[in-house]
């Protein structure tokens, strides 16, 4: 929350897009199996956001308090390369995305839900949350979407990113399919 | 959208039924796990639907943009001959499809939830959409569905076609059932 | 629906309960995974359900159109005699069912929630259906659940059926611990 | 709910929290595939605030009417030592734990949502359930949470005692962290 000015003016600057995993980018449920096997629900119309997002040229990181391997998997997917797994500090991992990535804080936003996530919102320049997130996290947020996490939760706050640029899904999903055909 | 009459008269006409995969006939949910198990969720309404569809003599077509096992799984679990996976360009699979059918695309219904759906919709002879589909797929939809994805928006599409010719999904099925006694 | 009286009398008749399985017991979902793995969901409550009205002297029965080992894994957690599976004609289930039970068909109630069900809905004594059924079975049905399938839809029915005695769920549960206990 | 005075009195002496696993923990839902495989889903806002509990002081228990290897499994994720698995008489469950802990029914809580936790909450010092409980178990808590089970209904149960201490989930969270900092 340290950059000033309306939301819209905030959302326009964003360059570096980083996201809690669970209860963000799933709908925060764990699929236990009686051998120990785990699962989780992600959402095409979140991985269409991202996907959409890497193409407009955000850069989109990961930073996650579970130290699983389904967050690497869905990095290698959407070719995510910023990844922070088994985080205890978030505040700390944003930082250090702020170095890796050369941008100031004012221009990279943070997905979460749970008070672990708070530190790393109270810095980033854009704190959003999912509908469903905790109490305290819904208070703190700048941008809390309609959609709840791992259902849309993350494409809302990328076409709302994308609507301060005047900017749609749909425009950049055929421009970059375009430069592809070429 | 090339049909032109009212939205029954389009219906009326159909021949051919062609529908994305996740998000239409799916949730759009996939579940990983850790060593790299993926699922998703189908529904049986929808599954009778389709197999309503095919005894009442209408083709069945999927076109998904994932290239994925579950999408030929689904195929030989309802018979359903054409099938594009792994799809970049779902306008141009419509083509493809209105040529090995025989059947003009305006007899070609296409049913999607995103926007890489949205070249196909524009060229099908109806364009149909699941109520949560993202925005610009509702807005761009002739026939948008109460129903969710996975939840009954196909059944829905295929019992909205049915009533176009004056049919009921327990009409067909017992004509269907009572063929098959013979 | 060969019973006359009110819907509270025909409760009261009831001795054989007959459910099918998918969208009944289920959501309706199946979770289909890469190698051709099928799962499905089914609810503690419900479970419980049955579990009472066993325990309260009811036969329980499953009537499913699916051919899956999943209905005898079913029957087989809650001691449920009477199975027919990959059932293409329910009403004539339904009469073995009456045949095999000694109890006329007023006796046995079935619950279903797609058009494969309608048959053996019209023959038995009441005919239920969960909220979320297809439009026709809805239409067709005596007791609509206010829960949806595979979220106590079929607790809700046993609990009515309890009712119609003056007994309750809690009441049914501790006698027949208290009579295990002896 | 042998104690006398207020709710929030109640909540405030809470120093052993005690709940069902099924339906409680979990949505009540069971996954099951064809070769006998079982999952449950569990949710992260859930697991976070049994952490904060344990965190904060409080000692967790579970107490499960299932025999199932799950119940260990979240036992061991969240360092539960109180496990009482496959268990058919919650109260007397309830009072081992009692002994165990050297605490008062008084000051233990238990969250159930079936006829087989009414014992177990009638001798509670607090009883609760989540939202989407059976209908007398509903009847019969003093604390029902607006969330359903296996989405946040713990979590919202946590809080709630909490909050008669006049801490925060947050403040819980923060103060753990910096004394694991030290």
């Amino acid at each position: 929350m340290a950059a000033t000015g309306s939301l819209e003016d905030k959302l326009f600057q964003l360059r570096v897009l980083a996201f809690d995993v669970d209860g963000v980018l799933t709908d925060g449920g764990v699929w236990w199996g009686a051998e120990g096997q785990e699962s989780k629900r992600f959402c095409f119309a979140d991985i269409m956001g991202l996907s959409l997002a890497r193409r407009a040229g955000y850069e989109v990181a990961l930073i996650s308090g579970e130290d699983s391997p389904l967050v690497d998997r869905l990095a290698l997917k959407l070719r995510i390369k910023h990844v922070s797994k088994g985080c205890r500090d978030k505040a700390t991992a944003l930082r250090e995305l702020s170095t890796s990535t050369g941008m100031a804080l004012t221009y990279i936003c943070f997905m979460g839900d749970d008070v672990n996530d708070l530190p790393a919102m109270q810095i980033a320049g854009v704190s959003a949350a999912p509908a469903n997130a905790t109490s305290e996290v819904l208070a703190g947020a700048e941008f809390v979407t309609k959609n709840t996490g791992g259902n849309g939760a993350v494409r809302e706050l990328v076409e709302a990113i994308f609507a301060a640029r005047g900017m749609s899904a749909s425009a950049v999903y055929t421009e970059a399919s375009e430069k592809k055909g070429r």
